[in-house]
């Protein structure tokens, strides 16, 4: 019995629906199954889940589904269909059909055109959390499919490290040959070893200088000798549909001083926290001592400083369960998260260090092997 | 005034209110901001939109996106905090705040959690169409977007066709020099084709021989001679976030007579759909001059053969409006969909043709340039 089977149990509810496709990681989670157009997911209380799907992907669903599939045909999709005019009207009876017992629990993220039209009929409760439960403590398997998108992450920043320490700069701008060295070429250089390795990008960060204080940043334009570059990279492996997240900040150059003192600052905060990470502690106080290391050190935390949360749940999502931020629960055994600190001022710029890994009982594991250095 | 406003002033709405990342198309086309966690974007009547972000993504959100930014902080997120422990419960405070007046639209795909919570205090409507109405007529910059990122389609599927022509063929199996030719193969070609243009690829599919007759099937495995290729590419562009949609079927040695006859089939049911595309005419009346043209030349359409629609509107999402299927309404000039016919038969095979066009008044005005040649 998992924890949305205990969730159905407790609330008395006769199943859980879904209604998404494989980009809403629950119904990807739930079913295992890659689709483009929505499809409905419903599991009765102490059943195996069922999928309704359009007729041609019948075949393929039952190939690939962790689930019993059935057609939209068999779900008497169309036959309703003659009778309302509303699609989710439709679906709403549909899933009438193969609930008729009890109040239904939905996903928070449930199309509310779709609940508020279940809700006329049915009692409908909305799971806040079992799903994403199951989901924060990772198998093996997920984890080692994690470690396998890392693995091709770190292969990309070293090329991205590559491209940038082989530049030449010239007055204070980075060139390859005769070409301005810009933030794109170096996304497009991580992008082509990220997709060779059967990844798919996501809105990589390649941000210098100034920009480098604004953390999301996607950056633009030439980059600049002795300044700080901001490499965030977070690829999602196209078989798996597994996440990994990513940064490191370096120097082509010399940094100024305020830069090198952040970049320490941040590096000691990794580290003190890749020994406060582990199962039973409070995210929020991994969070509270990188907050007070870093007053220590003579950096705020809030709208200036350290403006972010210290890291977050990575899998099916690039931000999931657990947080470890103010309001962070108490991290579990086999959990995967981000360690990312970071220090951002306007006008000095910002400094970033992230790896992802596992909350183990020897503490943070890293999946991230990849070295931090400052200076290129 | 667009639609949305006059679907504000019809129903007597106070505002629209959506919540999302910019995954979520509805957020990005309104808000043209590109987020990896969830804002909370407000459209007063008659007024520009506002988007509520946290501290961090302020001043970018001040640079990029289209809506006036205010952080968490200045919306109340924090003080309501205090009092509520729920978060969907904080964020329907927050919503109340900035909307004093009225009942309140949201799109279908609203989340259920914070919808429900709103509704214990107001009136919310479900905005069925507005926006994806809006989404579904294009204007001359996003048709020039989704023109970019298909050429970048066509580069990809040359570079794909290449390689295919250019294997060794031995016993009926495919190979590159000393090794086989498999799907995955074919598509980290594609894939590189696409990174090298600033796209994001999708799941492309490179299915092969019985894989074929499942439309949706990524396919697998060493490509052989003389059987069905199906590669259907849909990426997004890295930069704007517009898709296009592309599929040619092609046989590297001699397709069967019964390959041959589906492909003139599809072919010309494609060329007979490009000439009826065209604004005021119904994407079903479309649709079902396709399963008679088909019907005619002696292949069904359901379960079997054409199983699937005639095309779909492309642009922030892969699939949206307008529908060139059974219950597809009136096409209108200037929206971007897909031509797509394709047969299917287990234990023959499948063939599917798809291109990407305006709908204009002179007809389909293709922006896929590419040919179909059925044999390489």
């Amino acid at each position: 019995m998992d924890a949305l089977d205990l969730a159905l149990e407790e609330g008395g509810f006769g199943a859980y629906v879904a209604f998404g496709n494989s980009q809403d990681p629950d119904v990807l989670y739930l079913t295992r199954f890659s689709v483009t157009d929505p499809v409905l997911y419903i599991r009765r209380r102490g059943e195996r889940g069922v999928i309704v799907v359009p007729q041609m992907e019948c075949e393929r669903a039952a190939k690939e589904a962790d689930a019993v599939v059935i057609s939209r045909e068999e779900a008497g999709f169309f036959e309703i269909a003659k009778e309302e005019r509303d699609s989710w009207r439709v679906l709403a009876r549909v899933i009438g059909r193969q609930v008729p017992v009890g109040p239904v629990l939905v996903p928070a993220s449930f199309p509310y055109a779709l609940g508020s039209e279940l809700a006329r009929e049915k009692q409908v409760g909305v799971d806040r959390d079992a799903v994403h439960r199951m989901r924060e403590v990772k198998t093996a398997r997920e984890i080692g499919s994690i470690r396998h998108v890392q693995h091709a992450c770190d292969r990309a920043m070293e090329r991205a490290l590559l491209v940038i320490r082989k530049a030449k700069a010239r007055k204070g701008l980075l060139f390859q040959g005769a070409v301005p060295l810009t933030s794109s070429l170096v996304r497009s250089a991580i992008h082509q070893v990220l997709v060779r390795n059967g990844c798919i990008p996501g809105e990589t960060i390649v941000s210098c200088g100034e920009e480098t204080a604004m953390p999301h940043r996607r950056g633009d334009g030439q980059l600049t000798e002795d300044e700080p570059i901001v490499i965030d990279i977070f690829p999602r492996d196209q078989e798996t549909g597994y996440f990994t997240d990513m940064t490191r900040t370096v120097c082509r150059g010399e940094a100024s001083p305020e830069i090198a003192d952040m970049f320490r600052a941040v590096r000691d905060a990794q580290d003190l926290a890749s020994r406060l990470i582990r199962p039973g502690v409070p995210g929020a106080d991994v969070y509270q001592a990188a907050v007070d290391f870093f007053r220590e050190a003579g950096y705020e935390s809030g709208s200036r400083g350290f403006v972010h949360s210290l890291g977050h749940g990575v899998g099916l999502e690039v931000h999931e369960l657990p947080g470890l931020g103010p309001s962070g629960g108490e991290l579990k055994e086999n959990s995967v998260v981000t360690n990312e600190p970071g220090l951002y001022y306007p006008g000095t710029g910002g400094v970033r260090l992230e790896n992802t890994g596992v909350v183990g009982r020897g503490g943070f594991s890293s999946l991230t092997r990849f070295g931090r250095d400052l200076v290129l």
